[in-house]
Protein backbone atom coordinates (compact mmCIF):
# COMPACT_ATOMS: atom_id res chain seq x y z
CA UNK A 1 0.00 0.00 0.00
CA UNK A 2 1.28 3.66 -0.82
CA UNK A 3 -0.33 4.30 2.80
CA UNK A 4 0.14 2.52 6.08
CA UNK A 5 -2.69 1.25 7.39
CA UNK A 6 -3.40 -0.34 10.91
CA UNK A 7 -6.08 -1.98 11.73
CA UNK A 8 -8.12 -1.83 15.08
CA UNK A 9 -9.88 -5.05 16.31
CA UNK A 10 -11.74 -6.73 19.29
CA UNK A 11 -15.32 -8.14 20.24
CA UNK A 12 -18.22 -6.35 19.39
CA UNK A 13 -18.31 -3.73 22.31
CA UNK A 14 -15.16 -3.89 23.40
CA UNK A 15 -14.64 -0.22 22.99
CA UNK A 16 -13.11 -0.28 19.20
CA UNK A 17 -14.65 2.84 18.16
CA UNK A 18 -14.02 5.17 20.93
CA UNK A 19 -10.42 4.25 21.32
CA UNK A 20 -10.01 5.34 17.47
CA UNK A 21 -12.02 8.22 17.91
CA UNK A 22 -9.31 9.24 20.59
CA UNK A 23 -5.64 8.00 18.53
CA UNK A 24 -7.60 9.93 15.58
CA UNK A 25 -8.15 13.63 17.47
CA UNK A 26 -4.28 12.81 19.35
CA UNK A 27 -2.92 12.01 15.30
CA UNK A 28 -4.82 14.90 14.07
CA UNK A 29 -3.63 16.98 16.49
CA UNK A 30 -0.20 16.07 15.73
CA UNK A 31 -0.24 17.16 12.24
CA UNK A 32 -1.04 13.89 10.50
CA UNK A 33 -3.69 13.48 8.39
CA UNK A 34 -5.57 10.48 8.97
CA UNK A 35 -8.12 8.27 7.01
CA UNK A 36 -10.65 5.67 8.90
CA UNK A 37 -12.63 3.00 7.44
CA UNK A 38 -15.02 1.18 9.01
CA UNK A 39 -15.86 -2.88 8.67
CA UNK A 40 -19.54 -3.24 9.31
CA UNK A 41 -20.44 -6.65 8.32
CA UNK A 42 -24.30 -6.14 8.95
CA UNK A 43 -24.45 -3.07 6.80
CA UNK A 44 -25.40 0.55 7.35
CA UNK A 45 -27.69 3.52 6.50
CA UNK A 46 -25.72 6.66 5.55
CA UNK A 47 -28.34 8.56 3.34
CA UNK A 48 -31.09 10.42 4.51
CA UNK A 49 -34.76 9.42 3.13
CA UNK A 50 -36.44 12.30 0.93
CA UNK A 51 -32.57 13.60 0.33
CA UNK A 52 -31.60 14.24 -3.29
CA UNK A 53 -29.14 11.92 -2.84
CA UNK A 54 -31.84 9.13 -1.54
CA UNK A 55 -34.05 9.78 -4.20
CA UNK A 56 -31.38 8.95 -6.82
CA UNK A 57 -30.03 5.95 -4.95
CA UNK A 58 -33.80 4.18 -4.70
CA UNK A 59 -34.11 5.03 -8.40
CA UNK A 60 -31.67 2.92 -9.55
CA UNK A 61 -28.47 4.60 -9.43
CA UNK A 62 -25.47 2.31 -8.59
CA UNK A 63 -23.40 5.19 -7.18
CA UNK A 64 -24.51 8.56 -5.96
CA UNK A 65 -22.24 11.10 -5.56
CA UNK A 66 -22.33 14.41 -3.65
CA UNK A 67 -19.75 17.34 -4.43
CA UNK A 68 -19.73 20.82 -2.62
CA UNK A 69 -16.72 23.25 -2.00
CA UNK A 70 -15.68 21.34 1.62
CA UNK A 71 -16.75 17.71 0.90
CA UNK A 72 -17.42 15.11 -1.55
CA UNK A 73 -19.21 11.86 -0.36
CA UNK A 74 -19.80 8.32 -2.61
CA UNK A 75 -21.94 5.86 -1.88
CA UNK A 76 -21.36 3.17 -3.87
CA UNK A 77 -23.43 -0.52 -4.48
CA UNK A 78 -21.04 -3.60 -4.80
CA UNK A 79 -21.62 -7.03 -5.73
CA UNK A 80 -19.50 -8.22 -2.89
CA UNK A 81 -17.80 -6.60 -0.33
CA UNK A 82 -14.77 -5.28 -1.11
CA UNK A 83 -11.23 -6.24 0.64
CA UNK A 84 -9.98 -3.01 2.92
CA UNK A 85 -6.80 -3.12 0.60
CA UNK A 86 -9.23 -2.32 -2.43
CA UNK A 87 -11.28 -0.07 -1.24
CA UNK A 88 -7.97 2.18 0.38
CA UNK A 89 -6.20 2.23 -2.75
CA UNK A 90 -8.62 3.55 -4.53
CA UNK A 91 -10.25 5.56 -1.68
CA UNK A 92 -7.75 6.42 0.83
CA UNK A 93 -4.39 6.66 -0.48
CA UNK A 94 -3.77 10.40 0.67
CA UNK A 95 -3.35 9.93 4.15
CA UNK A 96 -0.56 9.66 6.69
CA UNK A 97 -2.24 6.97 7.96
CA UNK A 98 -5.51 4.88 7.30
CA UNK A 99 -7.04 3.20 10.42
CA UNK A 100 -9.23 0.66 9.75
CA UNK A 101 -12.46 -0.68 12.04
CA UNK A 102 -13.14 -4.40 12.57
CA UNK A 103 -11.21 -6.03 10.12
CA UNK A 104 -10.66 -9.33 12.65
CA UNK A 105 -9.22 -11.49 9.69
CA UNK A 106 -6.58 -10.89 7.27
CA UNK A 107 -3.16 -9.63 6.63
CA UNK A 108 -3.65 -6.30 7.94
CA UNK A 109 -1.16 -5.21 11.16
CA UNK A 110 -3.55 -4.97 13.98
CA UNK A 111 -4.00 -4.13 17.50
CA UNK A 112 -6.76 -5.66 19.55
CA UNK A 113 -8.85 -3.65 21.98
CA UNK A 114 -9.67 -6.03 24.98
CA UNK A 115 -11.87 -4.52 28.39
CA UNK A 116 -12.29 -6.80 31.17
CA UNK A 117 -15.74 -5.63 32.05
CA UNK A 118 -16.79 -6.54 28.52
CA UNK A 119 -14.67 -10.25 27.66
CA UNK A 120 -11.48 -11.09 29.28
CA UNK A 121 -11.12 -13.76 25.99
CA UNK A 122 -8.99 -11.93 23.03
CA UNK A 123 -10.99 -12.13 19.37
CA UNK A 124 -7.52 -12.50 17.70
CA UNK A 125 -5.83 -15.88 18.63
CA UNK A 126 -2.43 -17.02 17.55
CA UNK A 127 -2.62 -14.32 14.85
CA UNK A 128 0.93 -13.24 13.81
CA UNK A 129 -0.04 -10.07 12.45
CA UNK A 130 -1.50 -8.62 15.74
CA UNK A 131 0.68 -6.10 17.18
CA UNK A 132 -0.38 -5.17 20.77
CA UNK A 133 -3.44 -5.15 22.81
CA UNK A 134 -5.14 -2.19 24.61
CA UNK A 135 -6.31 -3.10 27.61
CA UNK A 136 -6.94 -3.74 31.29
CA UNK A 137 -6.81 -7.59 31.67
CA UNK A 138 -3.63 -8.97 32.22
CA UNK A 139 -2.44 -10.95 29.00
CA UNK A 140 0.30 -13.55 29.30
CA UNK A 141 1.88 -12.45 25.91
CA UNK A 142 4.81 -11.30 23.82
CA UNK A 143 2.74 -8.66 21.95
CA UNK A 144 2.87 -4.78 23.25
CA UNK A 145 0.44 -3.88 25.82
CA UNK A 146 -1.21 -0.76 26.36
CA UNK A 147 -3.57 0.69 28.96
CA UNK A 148 -7.03 1.03 28.24
CA UNK A 149 -6.63 4.90 28.77
CA UNK A 150 -3.18 5.33 27.04
CA UNK A 151 -4.23 7.11 24.20
CA UNK A 152 -0.71 8.88 23.98
CA UNK A 153 0.86 5.76 23.82
CA UNK A 154 -0.94 4.58 21.17
CA UNK A 155 -0.58 7.17 19.22
CA UNK A 156 3.27 7.04 19.70
CA UNK A 157 3.51 3.76 18.60
CA UNK A 158 1.39 5.09 15.59
CA UNK A 159 3.06 7.48 14.91
CA UNK A 160 6.60 6.53 14.91
CA UNK A 161 5.78 2.36 13.66
CA UNK A 162 3.72 3.46 10.76
CA UNK A 163 3.71 7.25 10.34
CA UNK A 164 7.54 7.85 9.85
CA UNK A 165 7.69 4.21 9.08
CA UNK A 166 11.30 5.44 8.46
CA UNK A 167 13.24 2.33 10.64
CA UNK A 168 10.81 -0.36 9.23
CA UNK A 169 10.85 0.65 5.85
CA UNK A 170 13.84 2.63 5.40
CA UNK A 171 13.59 4.83 1.86
CA UNK A 172 11.27 2.14 0.45
CA UNK A 173 8.39 3.54 0.96
CA UNK A 174 5.75 3.19 -1.64
CA UNK A 175 4.91 5.02 -4.46
CA UNK A 176 3.11 3.04 -6.48
CA UNK A 177 -0.11 1.48 -5.84
CA UNK A 178 -1.83 -0.79 -8.13
CA UNK A 179 -5.14 -2.78 -8.32
CA UNK A 180 -5.95 -5.13 -11.20
CA UNK A 181 -9.21 -6.46 -11.30
CA UNK A 182 -10.46 -5.21 -8.07
CA UNK A 183 -7.44 -6.88 -6.82
CA UNK A 184 -4.47 -5.11 -4.91
CA UNK A 185 -1.13 -6.19 -5.91
CA UNK A 186 1.82 -6.40 -3.88
CA UNK A 187 5.08 -5.46 -5.68
CA UNK A 188 8.40 -5.88 -5.36
CA UNK A 189 10.66 -2.91 -5.05
CA UNK A 190 12.60 -3.31 -8.26
CA UNK A 191 9.18 -3.55 -10.29
CA UNK A 192 7.51 -0.63 -8.46
CA UNK A 193 10.12 1.61 -9.35
CA UNK A 194 10.09 0.00 -13.35
CA UNK A 195 6.54 1.06 -13.11
CA UNK A 196 6.80 4.04 -11.27
CA UNK A 197 9.64 5.44 -13.86
CA UNK A 198 7.99 4.10 -16.82
CA UNK A 199 4.75 5.73 -15.82
CA UNK A 200 5.98 8.59 -14.83
CA UNK A 201 7.95 9.02 -17.89
CA UNK A 202 4.97 8.79 -20.86
CA UNK A 203 3.09 11.17 -18.73
CA UNK A 204 5.45 13.92 -18.62
CA UNK A 205 5.52 13.98 -22.34
CA UNK A 206 2.10 14.87 -22.62
CA UNK A 207 1.71 18.59 -22.65
CA UNK A 208 1.15 20.50 -19.13
CA UNK A 209 1.82 17.33 -17.34
CA UNK A 210 5.52 18.23 -17.44
CA UNK A 211 6.38 17.55 -13.90
CA UNK A 212 3.36 15.72 -12.34
CA UNK A 213 3.69 14.50 -8.39
CA UNK A 214 0.47 12.56 -8.27
CA UNK A 215 -0.90 10.41 -11.75
CA UNK A 216 -4.18 8.71 -11.37
CA UNK A 217 -4.43 6.11 -14.30
CA UNK A 218 -7.20 3.92 -14.83
CA UNK A 219 -6.70 1.25 -18.14
CA UNK A 220 -9.59 -1.19 -19.28
CA UNK A 221 -8.75 -3.79 -21.94
CA UNK A 222 -10.41 -2.89 -25.46
CA UNK A 223 -12.78 -5.93 -26.14
CA UNK B 1 -13.62 10.39 -19.94
CA UNK B 2 -14.06 6.28 -19.96
CA UNK B 3 -17.79 6.85 -19.15
CA UNK B 4 -19.98 8.89 -21.22
CA UNK B 5 -21.28 12.08 -18.77
CA UNK B 6 -24.80 14.07 -19.36
CA UNK B 7 -25.21 16.83 -17.27
CA UNK B 8 -28.96 17.84 -16.19
CA UNK B 9 -29.32 21.68 -15.46
CA UNK B 10 -31.47 24.30 -14.70
CA UNK B 11 -32.54 27.22 -12.25
CA UNK B 12 -32.99 26.67 -8.78
CA UNK B 13 -36.12 24.94 -8.10
CA UNK B 14 -36.65 24.00 -12.06
CA UNK B 15 -37.54 19.97 -11.11
CA UNK B 16 -33.77 19.20 -11.88
CA UNK B 17 -33.89 16.06 -9.39
CA UNK B 18 -37.14 15.05 -9.94
CA UNK B 19 -35.89 14.46 -13.90
CA UNK B 20 -33.20 12.74 -13.11
CA UNK B 21 -35.04 10.42 -10.59
CA UNK B 22 -37.46 9.83 -13.27
CA UNK B 23 -34.27 9.41 -16.33
CA UNK B 24 -32.45 7.09 -13.46
CA UNK B 25 -35.66 4.83 -13.19
CA UNK B 26 -36.35 4.49 -16.94
CA UNK B 27 -32.74 3.48 -17.80
CA UNK B 28 -32.11 1.34 -14.68
CA UNK B 29 -35.22 -0.65 -16.21
CA UNK B 30 -33.58 -1.36 -19.32
CA UNK B 31 -30.26 -2.86 -17.82
CA UNK B 32 -28.47 0.68 -17.88
CA UNK B 33 -25.60 1.03 -15.03
CA UNK B 34 -26.06 4.71 -14.16
CA UNK B 35 -24.17 6.48 -11.69
CA UNK B 36 -25.22 10.32 -10.53
CA UNK B 37 -23.33 13.23 -8.84
CA UNK B 38 -24.91 15.76 -7.73
CA UNK B 39 -23.02 19.58 -7.20
CA UNK B 40 -24.31 21.15 -4.00
CA UNK B 41 -22.56 24.66 -4.09
CA UNK B 42 -24.39 25.08 -0.12
CA UNK B 43 -22.75 22.03 1.21
CA UNK B 44 -24.58 18.81 2.66
CA UNK B 45 -24.74 17.05 5.66
CA UNK B 46 -25.18 13.21 5.31
CA UNK B 47 -23.73 11.60 7.80
CA UNK B 48 -25.83 11.17 10.77
CA UNK B 49 -24.52 12.91 14.53
CA UNK B 50 -23.65 9.91 16.67
CA UNK B 51 -22.48 7.27 14.35
CA UNK B 52 -19.16 5.98 14.20
CA UNK B 53 -18.50 7.58 10.97
CA UNK B 54 -19.65 11.20 12.17
CA UNK B 55 -17.47 10.58 15.80
CA UNK B 56 -14.75 10.01 13.67
CA UNK B 57 -14.70 12.60 11.12
CA UNK B 58 -15.59 15.00 14.06
CA UNK B 59 -12.23 13.74 15.58
CA UNK B 60 -10.11 14.93 13.04
CA UNK B 61 -10.27 11.89 10.00
CA UNK B 62 -10.17 13.49 6.75
CA UNK B 63 -11.61 10.76 4.72
CA UNK B 64 -14.22 8.38 6.42
CA UNK B 65 -15.16 5.12 4.77
CA UNK B 66 -17.82 2.14 5.80
CA UNK B 67 -17.65 -0.85 4.27
CA UNK B 68 -20.46 -3.44 3.94
CA UNK B 69 -21.23 -6.67 1.89
CA UNK B 70 -23.61 -4.88 0.37
CA UNK B 71 -22.56 -0.91 0.03
CA UNK B 72 -19.69 1.37 0.27
CA UNK B 73 -19.42 5.04 1.42
CA UNK B 74 -16.75 7.33 1.39
CA UNK B 75 -16.99 10.97 2.85
CA UNK B 76 -13.69 13.15 2.09
CA UNK B 77 -12.57 16.78 2.81
CA UNK B 78 -11.94 18.61 0.49
CA UNK B 79 -8.87 21.69 -0.05
CA UNK B 80 -11.22 23.31 -2.73
CA UNK B 81 -13.82 21.75 -4.72
CA UNK B 82 -12.85 19.10 -7.50
CA UNK B 83 -14.32 19.30 -10.95
CA UNK B 84 -16.82 16.74 -11.87
CA UNK B 85 -14.33 15.51 -14.55
CA UNK B 86 -11.54 14.73 -11.31
CA UNK B 87 -14.49 12.94 -9.60
CA UNK B 88 -15.87 10.55 -12.15
CA UNK B 89 -12.50 9.86 -13.38
CA UNK B 90 -11.81 8.90 -9.59
CA UNK B 91 -15.09 7.28 -8.31
CA UNK B 92 -17.73 6.84 -10.64
CA UNK B 93 -15.68 5.00 -13.36
CA UNK B 94 -17.65 1.63 -13.66
CA UNK B 95 -20.90 2.96 -14.92
CA UNK B 96 -22.24 2.90 -18.58
CA UNK B 97 -23.57 6.31 -18.35
CA UNK B 98 -22.64 9.10 -14.83
CA UNK B 99 -25.62 11.97 -14.98
CA UNK B 100 -24.65 14.90 -13.17
CA UNK B 101 -26.83 17.22 -11.74
CA UNK B 102 -26.28 20.67 -11.47
CA UNK B 103 -22.91 21.24 -13.13
CA UNK B 104 -24.23 24.72 -14.76
CA UNK B 105 -20.83 25.76 -16.15
CA UNK B 106 -18.26 23.64 -17.92
CA UNK B 107 -18.26 21.95 -20.85
CA UNK B 108 -20.08 18.72 -20.09
CA UNK B 109 -22.91 18.28 -22.73
CA UNK B 110 -26.19 19.63 -20.71
CA UNK B 111 -29.80 19.20 -21.35
CA UNK B 112 -31.86 22.36 -19.42
CA UNK B 113 -34.61 21.95 -17.16
CA UNK B 114 -37.35 24.95 -17.73
CA UNK B 115 -40.69 24.73 -15.93
CA UNK B 116 -43.11 27.67 -17.09
CA UNK B 117 -44.62 27.97 -13.72
CA UNK B 118 -41.20 28.38 -12.08
CA UNK B 119 -39.21 30.28 -14.57
CA UNK B 120 -39.76 31.29 -18.53
CA UNK B 121 -35.99 32.69 -18.76
CA UNK B 122 -32.81 29.74 -19.58
CA UNK B 123 -30.21 29.04 -16.72
CA UNK B 124 -27.86 28.59 -20.11
CA UNK B 125 -27.11 31.47 -22.50
CA UNK B 126 -25.29 30.74 -26.18
CA UNK B 127 -24.05 27.54 -24.28
CA UNK B 128 -22.39 25.48 -27.32
CA UNK B 129 -21.96 22.68 -24.98
CA UNK B 130 -26.11 22.93 -24.27
CA UNK B 131 -27.94 19.80 -26.32
CA UNK B 132 -31.59 20.56 -25.69
CA UNK B 133 -34.56 21.54 -23.21
CA UNK B 134 -36.57 19.74 -21.53
CA UNK B 135 -39.49 22.34 -20.55
CA UNK B 136 -43.02 23.43 -21.03
CA UNK B 137 -42.10 27.04 -22.57
CA UNK B 138 -41.88 27.99 -26.20
CA UNK B 139 -38.34 28.39 -27.02
CA UNK B 140 -37.30 29.56 -29.97
CA UNK B 141 -34.10 27.80 -30.33
CA UNK B 142 -31.83 25.07 -32.64
CA UNK B 143 -31.48 22.86 -29.40
CA UNK B 144 -33.38 19.56 -28.53
CA UNK B 145 -36.89 20.36 -27.54
CA UNK B 146 -38.43 17.65 -24.96
CA UNK B 147 -41.44 17.80 -23.48
CA UNK B 148 -41.69 18.24 -19.29
CA UNK B 149 -43.10 14.41 -18.60
CA UNK B 150 -41.22 13.17 -21.78
CA UNK B 151 -38.79 10.68 -19.57
CA UNK B 152 -38.78 8.00 -22.75
CA UNK B 153 -37.67 10.37 -24.69
CA UNK B 154 -34.89 11.96 -22.60
CA UNK B 155 -34.14 8.07 -21.88
CA UNK B 156 -33.97 7.31 -25.46
CA UNK B 157 -31.84 10.38 -26.11
CA UNK B 158 -29.15 9.55 -23.41
CA UNK B 159 -29.00 5.90 -24.45
CA UNK B 160 -28.53 6.16 -28.26
CA UNK B 161 -26.32 9.31 -27.88
CA UNK B 162 -24.52 8.44 -24.57
CA UNK B 163 -24.80 4.82 -23.80
CA UNK B 164 -24.12 3.43 -27.14
CA UNK B 165 -22.86 6.34 -28.70
CA UNK B 166 -21.40 4.60 -31.57
CA UNK B 167 -22.75 6.37 -34.11
CA UNK B 168 -20.15 9.15 -33.01
CA UNK B 169 -17.62 7.37 -31.60
CA UNK B 170 -17.19 4.10 -33.66
CA UNK B 171 -14.61 2.42 -31.82
CA UNK B 172 -12.90 5.44 -30.12
CA UNK B 173 -14.38 4.56 -26.75
CA UNK B 174 -11.70 5.80 -24.11
CA UNK B 175 -10.21 3.17 -22.27
CA UNK B 176 -7.70 5.45 -20.65
CA UNK B 177 -8.53 7.39 -18.22
CA UNK B 178 -6.02 9.44 -16.31
CA UNK B 179 -5.64 12.29 -13.69
CA UNK B 180 -2.10 14.20 -13.00
CA UNK B 181 -2.38 16.36 -9.82
CA UNK B 182 -5.73 16.24 -9.66
CA UNK B 183 -6.59 17.38 -13.16
CA UNK B 184 -8.51 15.00 -15.68
CA UNK B 185 -6.68 15.00 -19.10
CA UNK B 186 -8.04 14.37 -21.95
CA UNK B 187 -5.82 12.13 -24.35
CA UNK B 188 -5.60 12.08 -28.22
CA UNK B 189 -6.64 8.31 -29.59
CA UNK B 190 -2.50 7.64 -30.59
CA UNK B 191 -1.36 8.29 -27.20
CA UNK B 192 -4.07 6.34 -24.83
CA UNK B 193 -3.49 3.48 -27.21
CA UNK B 194 -0.22 3.63 -26.58
CA UNK B 195 -0.02 4.86 -22.90
CA UNK B 196 -3.36 1.81 -22.69
CA UNK B 197 -0.64 -1.33 -23.97
CA UNK B 198 2.77 0.23 -22.52
CA UNK B 199 0.40 0.00 -18.95
CA UNK B 200 -1.18 -3.85 -20.13
CA UNK B 201 2.08 -4.94 -20.98
CA UNK B 202 4.06 -4.17 -17.83
CA UNK B 203 0.95 -5.48 -15.99
CA UNK B 204 1.07 -9.20 -17.66
CA UNK B 205 4.25 -9.48 -16.91
CA UNK B 206 3.64 -9.77 -13.23
CA UNK B 207 2.47 -13.09 -11.55
CA UNK B 208 -1.14 -13.72 -11.30
CA UNK B 209 -2.16 -10.91 -13.61
CA UNK B 210 -1.47 -12.24 -17.08
CA UNK B 211 -4.90 -11.18 -18.27
CA UNK B 212 -5.77 -7.82 -16.65
CA UNK B 213 -9.43 -6.93 -17.77
CA UNK B 214 -8.78 -3.78 -15.62
CA UNK B 215 -6.11 -2.11 -13.86
CA UNK B 216 -5.60 1.03 -11.65
CA UNK B 217 -2.42 2.28 -11.38
CA UNK B 218 -1.42 5.19 -8.84
CA UNK B 219 2.17 6.40 -8.99
CA UNK B 220 3.50 9.38 -6.87
CA UNK B 221 6.93 10.79 -7.87
CA UNK B 222 9.75 9.92 -5.33
CA UNK B 223 11.08 12.79 -3.62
Amino acid sequence: MMVPVISIVGNSGSGKTTLIEKVVKELTSRGINVGVLKHDAHGFEIDHEGKDSWRHKKAGAATVGLSSPEKLAIIKDVKAEWPPERIIASFLIDHDIVITEGYKTGTLPKIEVLRAAHSATPATVNDSTLLGYVTDVELKTDKLLFGLDDVTGVANFIEERFVNGSALNGNNKETVSLVVDGVHVTLKPFIEELIREAVLGMIKSLKGCEEPAEVELRVKRKL
